[in-house]
């Protein structure tokens, strides 16, 4: 993949490039922070003219290697002022691979509103303007263009909320039959694709540009052995069986889930939709229902869901952990269905389901409908899609609504929701929300995964467990793989150098891949400290210092001085 | 005046500490940078417990000095994020002179919403908890407490706006008998009252404490020079002949008028009111109309005006230049009354006319009214007052608004929306946004003194003009003065070095004083170094350098790095 499509979308050119060998070693994640940091002013208006949407596929896109075919997107994120990459799933990352596209940059703004599509085959690139799909929700979107288009697309496209602007618009992504809708949520990056003007991105490959390949056998290998090694693995055993909600039920025994906008840890209710019981719900009431569904195509782990009614009809694919604990416990929902159907409409508005359940959590406690309010938390979400004045509201998101209604108790660091793990008792994920470039980011480096090795609720670690985990996670970002790789890659650091290898001829050691993730995280702290989107202006919300979280009823307490220090703290390189 | 009274909100209890030679020497604005800079984080959140909203006195306000009895309040801006010191007249200032109270500062938040009144008199100091007031406009709540504390009585109060806690919302204050409504009105410092619960502050003083003053002789003699000054002086003239409104002409001629959200930059009906027709039509229509009125007791100036409608009833006292063109040809209305009952209602429920008028053009480029639509515009202040979803917006200021609604053409700089010169049209007020401590505020340094001997169009001395106002405005919002006293200031530099004299006994040059204006600056500077709201981090926005503003088809062109070098230009410190 060498091919680099840029779109100005003020004049509507569209030109083309084709990396260099270095930029050719530059991906997804990684591609984006190095973008911004050559061509994006730091301290530009993030939906205005100098700001890029970039769309980038990581190292390994083309390689079959397993859970690649995601796609990252990126830019100066509205909501934290700072760098943004947020990665899907979906068929699109796969099929742009195949048209050997490693990314596609949209410039400028237009000078009027416009409803343009980019379309990507074969045979041709070109803008499409498509005023019939103005406005449209997103299942619609993806259906009008499937119809356009045929079956076999890979598609992107925003909701009303990002044609609004909005800054907890999300760009979805979803397969061939439009049964799921994946979404690069987080950071506003609908929003920028709204200012762009574009509303979609359709992708044809009916052929297939071959792939650079340095040891094709060695590839080969390593894939197997990352698979058998994520087969055997019985946390992704787990995840194939009950999806990320696999950690819902410690979740909520170690009192992290977000309830009534952060004012508690646990939610009983949500003992009934532990893995366990969600899969076997699933499968009760059959239908559409499935769980252990792909987000990509081919991919070993297989955590996603269909989540069907009683009728077996399809409320939500798929239902992820993050969004059910924040449209659910945080809004004091008790019925899993509403909570499927909150997440379904927060697909279709088009915005991030954290973002909004957050801001939602928010509205209830400003009074705007009560905790636990069904039909009144949908209406909300109906705003934002409709745009109305309290829907421009909770669009936008957290902080926004939390200055609206002048409420102090706001989750957000950087601009950007905090997701479903509340720092007062997962004080590691309280490091990661502060000192990530994301903001308020787990895929940032969820310390979730070491609640067994490391007190949670204590200070000591932290700090260097999420050092260690922001590192990975920008390692496994910028190779385009899922982060629930990790488990292989832990167990055999040798796949990951492996990898390198086999697709570049690379040869590499862990520590030196473990300087590749140093190096985009420190690309991006470059980038946030001439944005302002860094630790010195951005804190940890006051009212997680004072309030105690029940049940554990603990404050968070790592000090900013000893989170700044992050980059300091030595860390053993011999380790994933 | 040595005494310092604290107010804690959130356990209820006042004390009081008596101010020592040095922080005597510290007042207005000044002792409100001193504060922040020695006992506020920058960092804290500005509606949070760790703000303190400062209501301070200048150095001369028991001097009877012409223009004292201003009041200065100051606080952490809930819009800009950074230091910010806004003053008002009012009869409030004089009688806290009177009681000898140097300062009145207010810290932490209460547990629970509370409207609280302090009260000050000769006799006691105390909250008193007023529930009746709550959510009541500013007129009213004036009138019950005059019913409930008697005539003779300053005061100080927010609206509903500022109990909302929108960032808009000012501090009002009013002569005896309710005529006049000023405004504390910049920086959402009425949000910080509201924050802490305090709906007004109301002031007896039966008897009067005995100033200090080191030469009264001299004093008494260079306060009736600088009378004498000012009553010569052609600018003062037309001040109290025209009120501000005396610079409406030349501002509509040379093309500086905020007009239809800052998209042109002059405003045809606007020349019905420039301030010799305005005054004739206040003496026409007679009844309550009064021109040249003192927004303080004794102040020789007066260019306050009380403005009647056609039956000589009040509608707004006093109309301003800025209140008016921002409510006028911003919303493109062309109807003085309906400009009149506008900057009317933002008295009553409590928000910044300039930040409100720039919400409402923002508002109105978004198609929420049709810009000129009369009705529709004193509709979407009763909203803010009303607290409903599209008042919440507007309440926010500019560039909530402007985010609310997806648009790009938001006319502030530092979160703070700029006052009745575009500067795409009169640089040197550019200058003063980017690089001044309060962001875009003219009072900061207003620029406009210069048109005469400076083309406004051009990017000549604009930085070097800008700072020495700046400067000018730290000292004199230091002492306690009223800007326009300037004029006296600039022809005879040795009635400023003698007040100090005759005040402190403190023998000064005018570079020593020219040193104070620039220490507070420095001050307040590294405030928002601290806290972010530093030159660094907000620029001009990017539509002011890309549209050219009719109908000088002119863009803003001063680089930002000649700005930002401003505190390194060379200026003469030999004048004023």
């Amino acid at each position: 993949m060498r091919r680099i499509i840029r779109v100005d979308t003020r004049k509507g050119i569209l030109t083309e490039e084709r990396a260099n060998d270095e930029l050719r070693r530059i991906g997804g994640r990684h591609f984006i922070a190095h973008i911004l940091n050559t061509e994006v002013d730091p301290m530009c208006e993030p939906l205005g003219r100098y700001n890029k949407l970039i769309v980038s596929l990581g190292l390994f896109a083309d390689t079959g290697l397993s859970t690649t075919g995601k796609l990252s997107v990126g830019g100066k994120s509205p909501l934290t002022n700072g760098v943004k990459e947020s990665n899907t799933g979906g068929f699109a990352g796969r099929r742009l691979s195949r048209l050997g596209i490693k990314s596609v940059i949209f410039e400028d703004i237009p000078e009027k509103e416009t409803t343009n599509v980019l379309y990507l085959s074969d045979d041709e690139i070109k803008l499409i303007n498509m005023p019939q799909l103005r406005h449209k929700k997103v299942s619609e979107t993806f259906r009008t263009l499937r119809g356009e288009f045929g079956e076999n697309t890979g598609m992107l496209c925003i909701g009303p909320a990002g044609e609004m602007k909005m800054c907890s618009a999300g760009i979805a992504s979803t397969d061939d039959k439009g049964i799921q809708i994946r979404y690069a949520g987080r950071g506003g990056m609908g929003a920028v694709m709204g200012s762009k003007g574009i509303k979609a991105i359709v992708i044809k490959a009916n052929r297939t540009a071959e792939p650079e390949i340095y040891d094709a056998a060695l590839l080969n290998k390593t894939n197997k052995d990352i698979i058998a090694a994520l087969l055997d693995d019985p946390k992704s055993k787990n995840r194939k069986l009950y999806g990320t909600i696999d950690i819902l039920e410690t979740a909520n025994r170690i009192g992290i889930i977000p309830t009534r906008n952060f004012s508690e840890g646990s939610f009983e209710p949500a003992n009934e939709w532990i893995g366990i019981k969600f899969s076997d719900l699933i499968k009760e009431r059959g239908g559409a229902g499935r769980s252990g569904t792909p987000c990509v195509p081919g991919c070993t782990i297989q955590c996603s869901n269909v989540f069907p009614d009683v009728d077996g009809e399809k409320i939500v694919a798929s239902l992820q952990y993050e969004n059910l604990v924040l449209l659910g416990p945080n809004l004091g929902i008790n019925d899993l269905d509403t909570v499927g159907e909150l997440n379904h409409l927060c697909n279709e508005v088009g915005v991030d389901a954290i973002e909004c359940g957050a801001a939602l959590g928010i509205a209830m406690e400003a009074g705007v409908r009560k905790f636990g309010d069904r039909d009144g938390a949908k209406e909300l979400i109906r705003e934002i899609g409709e745009g109305t004045y309290l829907g421009r509201i909770l669009g936008n998101g957290a902080v926004f609504t939390g200055r609206a209604f002048g409420i102090r108790r706001v989750p957000t660091v950087k601009g950007q929701a905090m997701p479903g793990y509340d720092p007062r008792a997962l004080k590691g994920n309280g490091v990661t929300y502060f000192t990530s470039t994301m903001g308020a980011d787990h895929t940032a480096g969820n310390c979730f995964e070491t609640v067994r090795t490391n007190d949670p609720l204590g200070t000591e670690n932290q700090v260097y467990n999420s050092r260690q985990l922001q590192i990975r996670a920008a390692i496994l970002d910028t190779m385009g793989v899922c982060l629930f790789t990790r488990p292989a890659f832990v167990k055999n650091p040798e796949l990951l150098t492996n990898l390198f290898k086999a697709k570049f001829g690379w040869v590499v050691s862990l520590a030196d891949i473990r300087h590749l993730g140093a190096k985009v995280l420190e690309l991006e702290r470059s980038f946030n400290e001439k944005s302002g989107a860094c630790e010195r202006f951005n804190r940890i919300p006051e009212f997680m210092r004072e309030e105690p979280l029940p049940p554990n009823n603990t404050v968070f307490d790592i000090t900013d001085e000893e989170m700044e220090r992050i980059w300091d703290v030595p860390v053993r390189t011999d380790i994933f």
